[in-house]
């Protein structure tokens, strides 16, 4: 079993405990180190809640990067789940340490960090996950091959929308004083609203598609009583390839728990996939009926992948365990200098994603113009 | 009862017949006199079929205004159905014959015509309906009074889309030639798929929230086998309260029959429509559940009319019936002398639509760049 | 032209005014004659309304059919839409007088009633008609079109529910007194729920699938503030060819405002079609993945009629024009000694429909046990 | 951490494996003991899988729970996943020995079974618990908590249904021969459809209203390939509080792939939930528009606990991890002297459930009539 690290997800804190479980689920690696929270008291008390060993609970991540990559049984990977103003340093902490990765998405806040960071795990020849949830859904992955291998002929258009509502529903006066990180820009960067969920649109769309984005036309609004950074934005995009495109990601669309809906259109037919039935999307082809295409189905044109049989639903615990199967199983691999697939999304997507929310930021700057990527 | 004239809508024209089947469900008006194609045979054939007499079908509107407005028995108002180009013209020469006015959208292809009939109706005092579809759905009526009595609070954001595909679906090989008139600028004017149904979501939202556009930034695509005007559009808005907005229109997204979704937000709340479950829409208050809110019930807060009992469907026919009972009614009251309210989308509505689709037109020439309207 | 008279349907009715309007569609026919309330004056203002000439407004039915039937321009079918318990005596007046007949559902509230008008039609070879509504929705029409030429196999299981709330969503303290018509025994029969919506279920089923029911095992509630009659009804029945079904109606059941929901279900697929969607079903083949079948698509193996393009609902008054307008194509075809079909649902139908009630009913006071048609 | 053992669940086997992830979602218990499969090659290799000590591999439950009961650092309770057939003998084996049990339903294939069972946990005082997934649902929970306190009034209907296609979807003819265990009588017991799902709409809208059943009309068909039990079940139902139901199961209605979906129906309000999108209920109260309540949100009068955030979907895994985690959290209290809560499904419904199943079988025996439980 391999063995691995974490850095952040002290109590309290949401998407570690989901990165946790989800590997949980697999048996194929096991937590052994850890440097859960800046807070002492919390990280001590997070770590032996998970049977962590005291002394490889660490005081800060360059410490644990340093000690543990000496060690024989040191940790063979790190989750890097922290806020995301320190994802890049801690990255480059270990990746100097000879540590392979897997760092919540962004895994920098600045083009320049995601470039020097890419070029670091490539030369260092180290594998470099970055979670974009969404690459572990069964019916994105199929969506993906079905569009790939052109069943719905050439994309013309890319249509991402990702409304919440929390940052509206959630505050009242009661609230104030309570703004999440997201939306504080010291420990968030420069955007919160595009850089947290607008994001996962571009991963996502990119990651079906295979399409490179040539320009883009953002504009960014602050909307609602959290008024620091963006909670809303609205882009515009040409395609390498002449497709169209619309994003929409929002945190204060009344109504709209958490609703990822992505539609892309070909020439020769469409799929419409949304997190709100996320085992199921609809394909039409061109002169047939919409068909509604299943997890856990084998027709005898659509074989489609589930852990569980149809009609029982997975969630997001499982979408998080299939990114870690793959990137375990393929550093099972490469650990013992076997052949090995990456079907997990890569330093270079995480790199793409960064440039994708800078030039967004750049164009809303220039009074919302298109900037060429 | 009403006297009226119609202009297009012979045989084989879709639209012309739902304006009379919508008209006959209030029995307050008659069809006695028409031009219904510029074909003389189908024009005369369409005029004995709808029992009309035969000196009452005439070769062209020039001459049906100016004999029909020298009747005793003359027709009281026209109804407009021919292909866009001659909107403008035919509304010119029966407003310049006193003759009351009911036109499809959009009623002119140029701002200068349609700044030059607002002028013309207004100064002649004559009633002109623009028929606009959607404001004749009961829901769309019922947003529009909670939008406006504050119920969601003020506006922030504005999402309109309205996809169709049937210039992708209904074109295969055996289809070349078959050209439909929106798509061919002879017939169509400048614009077909903005034209068409962008401006539908452009009129409903406004419609409801009442908000003015500020300035948009347009992107406009021939997607498809008909290659001539626009089938697929983008556009980002601004509104002069401050609100942000998208829009998109295609006729090329594969798997959408016709599905107008509204989407209006507020710092209170929200409401969700769609054309898909037209007798519906979602409310979201802040701090609540979503609501469903449904045709013909009537709740302590939610008071909604419905021709027909709750869950009893009522389709396109009727929501032009309603758009024509307004009018039927106004005039009738215009006609003796009574007092009378508008509730119908109106010539300065049309206006606002063309300059809209003007606009739009200026940003995709212009680089897709931001234009004030 | 058809000339037509009315029996019921005076103002504040509601079914009547259905009537009139879905006839006005088309045009084949124009009322003439009626007899629209019992109480005098409601029929003579009612009349006025519909500009029907004073001396053809009739205090009853009786009179109506004697002096209608004399005349040369007498009326030449009849549309009853009065209370249930009227209407088999309503129907035998005109039969006897040789007035063809269109009556609302169900067309007698006994079985020897039912079997009589049966018997008295067929023998004088008059066109009957009785309106199920469902008929004329172009989905079922083609749901029967499908299931009869096999495209789902065998039938298997017939699964149908009708649940409305309004007699509990509608009724507090300060509506007692109030209660409908349908609740009160002496205006509407033996049975309220079971014979109002109930016999929707059963007569839609049998449409589309063809089958016959064997016997019937039946349970009649008394719920809710209305309590005169069923108001609740479940029903598990055996058909001819040992399929097996469930029928469920409903009046109180709080959130439903009038679902018809049908799911027949054969050896080599499905069809499932609700009244919230009427314009679409899903249709399930064996081995294939679900398709959504919608109302004027023409594919290569679906090919579905439909008044207005796709994705432009029609709803209620179409589809009662739609049962209009084949009733009046074969009544002018019969007045003519032309050959004609008969598509609409019949007086043989309408005697199935209180077959099923009287055997319901008898299961029902028989300790719910299994009744023999 | 709580040590556990397992009868059944070897490789291939589909819930054994839920249940073990399930139960390492919240790493209360380890398991450290199991007989796997009848076949002991099987048993081996899977346990070596999982980890266990070779010496805690058994050849069949009999000798586990002997020994395993005589170990100091022995199993604390056993999870029996094995076919129906031996459910009561495994539970009969490690009640005797001490061991406390969770058992999948049904945990005994006749009454006498189950009550005899239910009378050695209660005499031993061992928990006991029966995994009724649906209990593990959150919107099941908080509908239960609804119902419980009368928010929606007292019950009048009970609506559950849950059909399923895979015994018609999956098979064909070179499907032969592989009938699946739960339609083989031999190891399923006397009953296929009924006892499999036909149980989960018992037991979950039991566990939701409180009612009790008073007594069944059942009807069983053998419908499609798989002709050896009853593939298809509707069931109508009395309640001792007046309240009547419908249920109906199918593992042959093509288009379904697992839909539970539940109505409750009272005289204030109504319930719908649906295992199609399991996060949310519709809540409708009289008066009032339908409400989507949602998992994870505080509104002042809901209150929905999640363990992800709202608009992140959990899934069957959660659900089960639900369960185990309120049996685990009771059994360390119990072990510890500590006081408990009883939050899941108990021995006592397990035997309730045994109960419906008989009475339905003598209903459908006894030509279809009423049986009192």
């Amino acid at each position: 079993m391999l063995r691995y690290g974490m850095v952040g997800g002290g109590n309290g804190a949401f998407i570690g405990d989901v990165h946790r479980k989800a590997i949980g689920l697999d048996q194929k690696a096991t937590l052994v180190a850890g440097c859960f929270s800046r807070n002492q008291q919390n990280n001590l008390e997070s770590g032996k809640k998970l049977f962590i060993d005291s002394d490889r609970i660490y005081e800060n991540f360059y410490q644990m990067a340093q000690q543990e990559s000496k060690r024989e049984d040191g940790i063979q990977f790190v989750v890097i789940v922290t806020p995301n103003y320190c994802h890049a340093e801690a990255c480059r902490a270990f990746l100097n340490h000879g540590v392979h990765v897997v760092c919540e998405k962004p895994f920098a806040t600045t083009l320049q960090d995601a470039l020097e960071l890419e070029q670091l795990a490539t030369s260092k020849n180290l594998l470099f996950a970055v979670t974009y949830t969404f690459a572990g859904y069964p019916m994105i992955r199929y969506a993906r091959e079905l569009v790939q291998r052109g069943e719905i002929g050439n994309i013309t258009m890319v249509m991402g929308e990702y409304p919440q509502d929390y940052l509206l529903a959630d505050f009242d006066d009661s609230s104030l004083g309570k703004i999440p990180w997201r939306a504080d820009p010291t420990l968030s960067g420069k955007t919160n609203c595009l850089g947290d969920i607008g994001s996962h649109i571009q991963f996502t769309t990119q990651y079906i598609t295979g399409l490179e984005i040539d320009s883009v036309c953002a504009k960014l609004d602050c909307i609602g009583p959290v008024g620091t950074l963006d909670t809303n934005a609205s882009v515009m995009l040409k395609f390498q390839n002449g497709a169209t495109g619309m994003f929409w990601s929002s945190q204060v669309a009344m109504g709209n728990d958490n609703t990822l809906l992505l539609r892309i259109y070909g020439d020769k037919g469409s799929i419409e996939w949304s997190n709100e039935k996320p085992e199921e999307f609809q394909l039409t082809l061109v002169g047939q009926p919409p068909m509604l295409i299943r997890k856990g189905h084998h027709y005898p044109n659509y074989d489609i992948f589930g852990r569980l049989p149809f009609g029982h639903t997975e969630g997001l615990y499982v979408a998080f365990a299939n990114i870690y199967l793959d990137y375990c199983t393929a550093l099972e691999a490469k650990l013992t200098q076997k052949d090995y697939q990456i079907n997990f999304p890569t330093v270079c997507d995480g790199r793409k994603g960064v440039q994708f929310i800078e030039c967004c930021l750049k164009s809303h700057q220039q009074q919302q113009t298109w900037i060429h990527l």
